[in-house]
């Protein structure tokens, strides 16, 4: 398998692709590369029809789009294991990751994944709204499977896959929202897979200016 | 099962739901609520976290998100079914209902689905290349499968209820893509689901001033 993949301290489906396949350690390669280049296009021209990052190719096959990946991945190589067992569970855990997927626009533009950064930012009303229910699908979370292991679902999910860039952006912009939370932010920022993105993230020097938001803090 | 929707002749999230439940003639019941009205948040608040439809109740299980609710109808009531049997097939058509779910967002905004009307509207250069992308999805996936049942996979899957919406808007707006796009539209516009849908869509009367884009045509 090739995962193509985007700067690692902005790129945030990069992240969410890669951290299932890093987690589970498949055999795949890394193929690096730079957003907002001439190099990124080209590496994808004629490969991905959308042109953006992460993009799968396993064999014959070309999957983008990061929640198609998470489930390829977990149908073809994971015995199903990164979803949670039961059914409801597990429908609650797609419903909370395709709101991930598809919605929290003002966080996302407000707050840009930027790992090496410590920043401020000046939120809006709908960016506050976001950071809110984030706060309540943790805390909901986390409370209903407390003492079982400390992920979202209790067992390590996509789930958790989908909300770690949020986790990543929290720590650069500094929200705090109390020590349930913290607890559960601290442990995806420590964790292997985790750890070794941001490590090679603070390696990088190329700037992606629309991702610089805020002032240092 | 009960199924939470928004207006007919607006809801587009509403749609994908509705249709993979509707045309696998499964039995539930249809709670119609008014966007943008009191009785709709009164009707959400407690239900679902989001606020938004649709919602699907099954029992105890409270399942929000489209895509979300159409893995969960499939997995617990049609044996998948409605996603093609092939994996790599599978995870294409995962793919580009996720590039939908999460995507298309000029498209979205500036051309609403709005079933009862006819409409003229200006583009912007961003709705034009949705549009574009659109039409080569689709053509891509009806060449590949010519003459195995018209459906974007063949066999009607998730995908084209994710895509439905969109036929609706370009029957609305008037967006001819060429007659192997043409005969795909027709063929979604005239299946049973979407005739009961359309049919109900225009006995409604409310109108939602945020959704009447463009002029008469
Ligand atoms: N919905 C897509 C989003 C992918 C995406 O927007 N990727 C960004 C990088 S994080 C990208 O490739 N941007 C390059 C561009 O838009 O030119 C997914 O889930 O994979
Ligand atoms: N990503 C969600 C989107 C749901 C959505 O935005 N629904 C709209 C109606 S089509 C809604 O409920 N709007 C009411 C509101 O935002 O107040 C899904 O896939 O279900």
């Amino acid at each position: 398998m090739k995962l193509y993949i985007g700067n690692k301290n902005y790129s945030t489906w990069s992240l969410r692709a890669w951290l299932i396949i890093e987690r589970h350690q498949l055999n795949f390669e890394e193929v690096a590369l730079k957003l907002e280049t001439e190099g990124f296009y080209k590496a994808l021209s004629g490969l991905s029809p959308t042109q953006k990052v992460p993009v799968l190719v396993d064999g014959e096959l070309v999957i983008w789009e990061s929640l198609a990946i998470c489930e390829y991945i977990n149908e073809a190589y994971l015995s199903g294991e990164a979803w949670p067992d039961c059914p409801k569970l597990r429908a609650r855990a797609r419903a909370l990751s395709s709101e991930m997927h598809s919605g929290f626009l003002a966080l996302r533009v407000e707050m840009p994944m930027n790992i090496r950064a410590q920043r401020h930012v000046q939120l809006s009303a709908a960016a506050q709204k976001d950071i809110a229910r984030i706060s309540q699908i943790w805390q909901t979370q986390l409370s209903e499977f407390e003492g079982h292991g400390g992920w979202l679902f209790g067992s390590w999910s996509i789930a958790d896959a989908m909300f770690a860039p949020v986790v990543m952006r929290f720590i650069t912009y500094g929200v705090d929202l109390g020590p349930q939370v913290k607890a559960y932010m601290d442990k995806v920022a420590a964790c292997p897979a985790m750890q070794k993105w941001c490590a090679e993230a603070l390696l990088e020097q190329d700037v992606v200016p629309g991702d610089e938001a805020g002032v240092p803090r």
